[in-house]
This record gives structure tokens, sequence and C-alpha cells, in this order.
């Protein structure tokens, strides 16, 4: 019997085409948005982290990861330079939206999240932030508002709406008490009728119990930041938990957010950006081993925009030198409040004990005339980047495209250089398909 | 006749491996280094040269070719950031040396490039640069010494140093009057006896004959801003008279500078730079058409580092605004040596007129104060960074990874992160095969 030769191609096409569209299809997804890496973030953690003992360079596993590039603006009439609410929707809808913008398209009409499609398509859901779990970046996943400011609103929605009748994240994990417990309403106490486990302490995470949804709120806002929780759990903590919540037979969606790297940079603190990074890192060494030891899960790394327009060298200096932040115990914000306890004269010595540094006598003189522990914050960052050679150009958002990480199943999809919507929209087609 | 199945195996894997081969071995390799080129200017290039009669903002030419990026740092103990020279030393030879080092290791021995690796099989080779022909990118490619500021023994190494008896450039086009031809030597006249042709024209660089070696040199340094050669041949121009020249039967290896971008951002100059960058993408542009119409074609494109700690987005604003750099028409520089011609009182209208922009009262001042020329542009181009919101934070270099492009035989090796001797170790490893 002979076969014509048509049909044979197309049965052995099928067969061949088969396994590829499994092959790029992954079940779990996980989307890490490290809040405001531009590529000088990850260029400079490279330095930071670097042993000092060894002639060679060590990359990182940033560097492992890296497969692309990603332009941020937001809707084009507006200018460039997106904040997180607009990038945030870009990446949860693949739709370009005004800054301030929580999954709302430019006529403020609600758009379709790609966490609501996998809702929808019966796979779980959850995000795992260092930011109030209602901040811009994942409140794009969960809810629809004209404006990310309104926090309360945001929290209600997180409740009160439902993808067919179900809840829309089966795990919420980050900071945000002010915002689920309040005079008006308490959300916690709604959640947790309505099955949900509550949990307010980052060592009960081990206790949570499988198959039932969670609410985890370990901070009245955000987290502190990493350089202030030295030795505790934090973002892989909250990770591991989400994902070991998360597994199920019809896979997952999981948004986690490094969210403080934005807030460093708007506080213009190289130190607590770089312990920032090394928190993203941290998580991001689990999360690829993770990933790699299966075979249906897809990880993609990206940022929103960079933020403070950051750059190793200042002052025309051909120079970078972390070192001295690789010794601090706590944040320039703690320190400051710390010194502010102490008499004016003092202050100046505690300072340069915790940085290593002698303040010259430009430096001691903002000490002493700092008049409340901000001002004092400040003159203690300056010291830092004139001790490293850091500079900024802003204490909001630059327009550089962001570095595109990914790794599993489909991965080969994000290389080269591809729009912030079009992440989306590669993701929505592999979560809808 | 049986054959026993090992040889079989083997015979089998030559045949395969034999086209594979041929398929990733260029005959000919075009490196393109954008002097200066971090990635903040290429995303900020494509916001200034988006069309905004049209919604979308269109992807560049660059951002079709962006496969990787690269770290720059220069030898370990020099501290992260790197100058021009050791990162041309390590783009031309894989080998990382101090700052300065033109050719030579850091114990200031001569290493290889691949330049001379291409000379030396047999290729032709040659240089087209915008800054004079012995600046530091092109001169680590052919020249060894222990600091790139010794332009004229540069240049007689040019001259002087052989591989096999031969020259090591073929063609030569760029800028340099002043070191060819001196007080002490006329190494235009020892080239020309050699067997060179010469011109000091682009206009003549139409009528260069075939097979004949050439220097031509147009500027007595570099060459002027493109922002003040508008409507002039610049570096396509070059590039496309050196593939001419270069193609031939055994192949050839072509180093093509961008060289001003950094010139730019060393000069904190936007307008400049942008302009710059509009020269590199139009030469980039031909040369992406030329390699992907071939069959036996590299071209690799990336920086030595990033200038200026330039961010879109400056002093808290969530805007960039390009648009009134594009109707400039001459540099600051030029600008501002015009206006000293004018009477004081007259100088803020002229450059009122020139940018579309009505000077502040502060703004005012600085050009009534400016004492000279450079003062003067140096209040022009702080206008021209109010109005745009540009930030810089260094006139030096940054430390941040650098854009790698590639398209043609082999541009596969070149994706994802790399150090920038990977990216030489892979050009030579193509070259000596």
């Amino acid at each position: 019997m002979k076969f014509p030769i048509s049909l044979l191609a197309i049965a052995l096409a099928s067969l061949m085409a088969a396994p590829l569209q499994a092959k790029d299809k992954p079940k779990n997804v996980i989307l890490l948005v490290v809040d405001g890496m531009g590529p000088v973030y990850t260029s400079a953690y490279r330095y930071f982290a670097d042993d000092p003992a060894t002639k060679q360079v060590e990359s990182t596993v940033i560097d492992e990861l890296v497969v692309g590039t990603a332009s941020t603006y937001p809707d084009a009439d507006r200018g460039v330079i997106t904040d997180s609410a607009a990038a945030a929707t870009a990446l949860s809808s693949g739709i370009k939206s005004y800054n301030g913008a929580i999954g709302v398209d430019r006529n403020h009409k609600p758009v379709q999240t790609m966490l609501e499609m996998a809702k929808a398509k019966g796979k779980r859901t959850g995000i795992a932030v260092t930011s109030q779990i209602v901040h811009a970046t994942p409140a794009a996943f969960i809810a629809h508002n004209d404006s990310r400011k309104n926090y309360n609103a945001i929290a209600d929605a997180y409740f009160d709406e439902r993808i067919d009748g179900k809840f829309k994240a089966d795990v919420m994990l980050g900071g945000g008490w002010d915002y689920f417990i309040r005079p008006d309403r308490n959300l916690v106490e709604e959640f947790t009728t309505e099955g949900y486990q509550y949990i307010d302490d980052m060592a009960q995470l081990g206790q949570l119990q499988q198959d039932q949804p969670v609410l985890g709120l370990f901070a009245k806002v955000g987290l502190p930041w990493a350089l202030d929780m030295q030795g505790q759990p934090r973002l892989k903590a909250l990770t591991q938990a989400a994902v070991s919540q998360l597994e199920n037979r019809k896979g997952y969606f999981l948004l986690v957010e490094a969210s403080q790297v934005d807030w460093a940079g708007h506080a213009n603190d190289i130190a607590a950006a770089m312990a920032e990074m090394a928190d993203f890192v941290d998580t991001l060494e689990w999360l690829k081993e993770y990933v790699e030891s299966r075979k249906d899960t897809l990880l993609v790394v990206t940022a929103d925009h960079s933020t403070g327009g950051l750059s190793m060298g200042a002052g025309n200096e051909y120079l970078w030198r972390p070192d001295m932040i690789k010794s601090l115990e706590a944040s320039p914000d703690s320190l400051a409040l710390l010194a502010m306890e102490q008499a004016p004269g003092q202050r100046a010595e505690l300072i340069a004990s915790a940085l290593g540094l002698s303040p010259s006598q430009a430096q001691s003189a903002a000490i002493a005339q700092a008049e409340d522990s901000q001002a004092l914050s400040a003159a203690i960052k300056l010291m830092i980047d004139e001790a490293t050679h850091t500079g900024w150009t802003t204490h909001g958002h630059s327009g550089v495209d962001v570095p595109v990480l990914a790794t599993g199943v489909g991965a080969e999809q994000f290389a080269g250089f591809q729009d912030n919507t079009d992440i989306a929209k590669k993701l929505i087609n592999m979560i809808n398909r």
C-alpha cells in the first residue's frame, strides 16, 4: 500500500508539530518584575557582588539569563517616560495607557489582565511582592482603577471583584495592613470568612495549609528596606511559599515583584538599591533552579522602567567603588534615625564609624546642619555617592530600555528587542491557548 | 563490502560538519564600534527619531539587530570603568588591559589584534572612522603603544610596522592631517611613495582606484560634528568606500567607528549626540542591507562604554522631549562661536531664534556672562537640557553594560550577555580558523 506523498507529509508534519506546540506552551508562568531596574542596576550589581579575592569579575545569574531588552514608554501622547502603573498595565494586559492607570486603557476602560485570563482558564494565581500588595505593579494585574493612588478602592476590588464567582488571586503575599484593616472595612476578616488563611508574620510562611488560599500581610505599607532586614526572610521566602501554594494539576500564574529597587532609586540611595538587587538575585537564583528542574514552567523577568538616572561613575572620575557599601549594616534612613537620637556633636562620629568613612569638612557641616532624619539621610547618601563615585540625575524615572531575562518553556520567544506590551502579548498567547 | 559503523559515522559526521562549519565562518568581518553608546543612547535615539505624525513609536534598525549586551570593565585592578583605549584593546585582541593601553597588555607587551590576524591570513583590512584615524579605537587594532596620547608614534607605526612585509591596513579613512603631515615627518608622502593613493576631500571617495590601497584624511583632527555637516557625506560614505575597496576573493576585516557619540557625551551635548547617532544609524542601515544581501559576511556592532551618565528624564519630571533638537541646524559649539561674533546684547536673541526657545532670566544671565565661546556653548547646552529634560552625571565615562548587535554569518554567537573580550575571542576564532 502506497501513501500519497502529500498525506504522508501532513502526517509527519503533525507528528512533529504536536510536541513543538506542547513544548512552547508552559503550564506555569512566573513573571518577575523588578521595579526600577534599568540596565545600569544589573551592571552595577555585578561589580557590587564581585569577589575582590579573585582576579576575574564573576558574571551573575542575571547575566546568565539575559535574552533581550524592552521599551517602556507609556501611551504615545504622554512623553516617553512611564510610571509603574502604566508599565504594569502594559505588562499585565498588552495595552499602553496613561501614567497612573491601573488595569484601564487611555479611556479609563478596564482591560483584561493575564492574571484574570489565567484564573478564567481554571489556573491558580498569585502575587508575591515587597511593596504593599495594592501598589501599582501588583494592582495592575488584579484591579481596575483610574488612579494608582486609590489604594483602599484597589484593596476593596481584591475582595469584591470575582472571575466566574472566584476570587482573582489565590495567594497574596506582601505588605499592606493599612489598606486591609481599616476603620471603615476589615478586609482581612472578610477574606478569612470566605476561606482564606491569613498570616501576618513571615515566620508563619512554613505553616501554611496547602490547597487553601492565603492572604499574608507583613507590614503596614511596604516591607522595610532589605538592607534593614539582613538575615531575615524576604522576597525569596515569599516566592517559595507562593509557588508551593500555587502548584496544581492545571497550572498557575504568579507575579513576583522586587518592588523596592525603584524606591531606592527614587531615594537616590545606592546602598539600599544594591541590597534590594541582592534580595532580587537571591530570589532569581532559586527561581532559575526551580524552573530549570522542571519541563512545564516559564520564568520571564523584566523591569517596568529605570529610576533615578543612576550612573556608575560621576564627577568626571573613571571609577566606581562599591566596596564600602558591602559592609553597611543598616540603610542610610535607619542610620539617620539612629544618629538623630544622639547629641548633634556626636552624630558625625556615629555616621563615620557606620560608613567607615571620615567626613570631609563640607560633609561634617551637612551632618551638623541636618534638621531632621530625612535631611541627615540625604547627607549620608551624598557621602556614600562621593565615596563610591555614584551619580543620579533625578528623583523620578528615566526612559532607557530595560533588560529582559527568560528561562524555561518558551523562553526563546523573548530574545532581542521588544516593547513591554509585546512581553504581555507573548505571555497572554501562552496562557490563553 | 561493509563499512565499520564507526567509520561510517565519522564520514557522515564530517559530511554534516562541513556545511555547518562553512555556514558559521564568514569570509568578511565588519566590526562597527559606536564609541560611548551605552543603552540610553539607543533608547533615546528611538524617541528622537520617532515620527510624531504616527501614533506608534517606530522601532529602529538598532532595535531590529540587538541580540545581546557586553560588560566593558578594564583590567580588574583598575576600578570598573574603562576608557576607549582599554576597551578597544579588549575588542581588538580579547585581552583586558589598563586605561590608556593601545594594543598592549597590563605589562605593556604588544598583543596580536584581529586586524593583524586577518592580514596574516592574506585578507584585506581597513578602518573607517569619524575621529582622527590614530584615535584610541582604530589605533588599538593597528598599533601597539603604552599610551593612547602618543598620536605621532601611533601614526608612525601605521607606516613602519608590517605583517609579512605588508602594511597592516589597506584602507584608512577618517581625520588626522595633524599627525600624518608634520614638520618632522610627512607620512602622506611616505605612503604615496609606497603605492597608496591619497585623498583629502570626501568628494574624491567616488574616484578611488580599485585594487590600490588608500589613505584618506579629511580633517586636521576629527571630522566636524555631524550636526555641522548636515547634507554632506560622512560615516556612511567612508564605510561604503572602504567596503568597495576591500572586497576581494580572500575576504576582508573592516573596523568602522562612529567615534563622536562619545565626544558628544563628554561635552554633555544631547543635540550633538543625537546627530552622531543619526549618522551611525545611516551607516548601519546601509551595512545591514549590504550584509543581509550576501551570504559570506558578518556584521557585529557594539560600544566600548557609555559616556556622560546621560538620562532621558531629569529633575524629577516624567518627561523627555527631544522634538526641539530635530530642528537645530548647527551644534551648540558652532552656534556659540557665531554668537560670540555678535554684540553681547544681541547674543540671547540669536540663540533664542536658533533654538526656538525663549531663555529664562537665569539663562539670559548665563548667556550675557559667558566670557568665551566654550562658556556660551555650555549655557546653550544647559538650555537644551532643561527644555528636553535631559540629565548628565559626568563629563567622563560610566560603567553600564553596552548593547551588542549582529547580523549575517555567525551572528547567533553574540546573543545574550558576554564580556567585551568574548566578542573579540569569537571574532578571532572566525578570522583565524
